[in-house]
């Protein structure tokens, strides 16, 4: 009998090769290092490694587009930093505002907002928005080698989760439509709220201010506090990863965690070190020692993006 | 064809009837109130609303032997306030701790634990426990309406969460091995951790200090970080829960927000405003006048408990 292909926008290789071996090792209910499947769980962070990320992740993407329509009521926050760098798209200055600055602009341009709302807008915008400079719709901005890896995972009982230092709510619109993941299973950088009245019904109303910023260790903070296990594998693309590759590293039998290294600039970009937000620089270097899996765009990769 | 009857252990009333229309109406394709499976979230609190809770909930328990053992190595402890309380089995001076007062403690006493050990041993105690007055195994002291009400939902697109008041991982224990609800579901107060290396293992591991009380306006907050999404119904049994069960009520289109009333002396308890640890009263008083749907235990269900 014919079979479909198993992950087939992967190229063989050690990356592919672990892939198979870590979920043929927890899925053999007779084998020494079975895994039940409500514990089988993988971590993926999001921009950068779900999707591409450059020249600027999604969230900031979709702050630029708010800034325009804030900007056309009111003009004169085309001469005001840092608005002014996005509205100019001035992207070394809008790089030079880092991740965290960032996130927080969008907290302020956010802030008022009540929830339902926001996550009717980011899905709106979603829905039309395309990348700057791939020509296609942000949509389809995703990896098809990590779709495929995202069904292969399910197909064997796992539980994937998404954890990013973007904005929640902007992925979770992402994720909804692109990856097929729900709301609850995308950990994300996020606003405080409040509850107010708005026209006679309460409402969970956006603040200006940061609940959690989802990085580094407080990604693995995050993640028992979320999900409560342990993932069996993590997939990140930076420095901002490690703690959480390397916390599902160091867990009890089989677990694999995988780096992204983005070095194809003929069919996405090269890039590590030198990217101001999200630089990947020490876990590349420590891989190796780390007992991180690289995956190499460039090599391990068939194909990088679907039909757009 | 003969079909499984449905709710079997909820009498007729108002709100079994209730619950039937709410599921009837959002998975109504064709009509005017469907909605689609991934917006399909219910959530429930714990401790009263899903089992047993009296004389204390889950998490006290747990304390109390984790106490015996501790003091077993230092019997001082025995002497020492509010350690005492629980080792004297003292009700009125546990109940006199209120419920954050308990949960100080826990956070004390579970300290130094790494999450993976503290998930273990709340398995394994839970394996063993039994309820201190009804004299049946703990995890048997679940509301067999309430499972049958978990499996109704589920059979019909719901993602069911709980949000709870009590320790996340205690509750993560029962959730699993009673409702079949996975760690991810489960929404608690929970200890800050830090990562620490144990044994050459990267390890979370329990500080004593608070990092979330899920109760109050912190239930409608977590349920918008974690979830992301409205809930579609809300169940709850404590003046603990009435701003979630508001927030719930409140969204557009059919929703249902229930309140169990423990007015049962004959097959469980009765009691409501004074209940020191989880007071039902404001709650209770309003129900009518904010939509809120009663669930009298004497009432409305037929059966309360299983078969041990």
């Amino acid at each position: 009998m014919l079979q479909a292909p198993v992950l087939p926008s992967w190229n063989d290789g050690a990356a592919r090769s672990a892939l198979l071996r870590l979920v043929a090792a927890v899925c053999d209910e007779h084998g020494p290092y079975y895994v039940p499947p409500h514990e089988r769980v993988a971590v993926f962070a999001h921009d950068g490694t779900l999707c591409c990320e450059f020249p600027l992740p999604v969230h900031a993407l979709f702050i630029g587009t708010r800034l325009e329509q804030l900007a056309a009521r009111r003009p004169t926050l085309r001469d005001l930093h840092p608005f002014s760098a996005f509205l100019r798209e001035d992207l070394p200055r809008v790089h030079g505002l880092g991740w965290r600055g960032i996130v927080q602009l969008g907290l302020v341009v956010h802030a008022g907002l009540p929830l339902d709302d926001f996550a009717e807008r980011c899905a709106a915008w979603l829905a039309a928005a395309a990348h700057p400079w791939l020509g296609r719709p942000l949509a389809s901005c995703c990896y098809l080698p990590q779709l495929e890896l995202l069904a292969f995972l399910r197909a064997h009982g796992f539980t994937p989760f998404i954890v990013t230092a973007g904005d929640s709510g902007v992925v979770r619109a992402i994720a909804h439509r692109v990856y097929g993941i729900p709301p609850h299973q995308v950990i994300g950088t996020c606003a405080r709220t409040r509850i107010e009245d708005v026209d006679g019904v309460a409402q969970l109303v956006k603040l200006a201010q940061e609940e959690r910023h989802v990085e580094g260790e407080e990604k693995v903070r995050s993640i028992a506090r979320h999900i409560g296990v342990r993932p069996l594998l993590a997939f990140g693309n930076a420095d901002r990863d490690l703690a959480m590759l390397r916390y599902v590293a160091a867990g009890a039998g089989p677990r694999l965690a995988l780096l992204l290294h983005h070095d194809d600039a003929q069919r996405e970009f090269a890039y590590d070190s030198g990217f101001a937000l999200n630089p990947l620089d020490e876990a590349l270097e420590r891989a190796a020692s780390l007992g991180l899996q690289v995956v190499s765009m460039r090599r391990d990769w068939r194909t990088v993006f679907g039909p757009a």
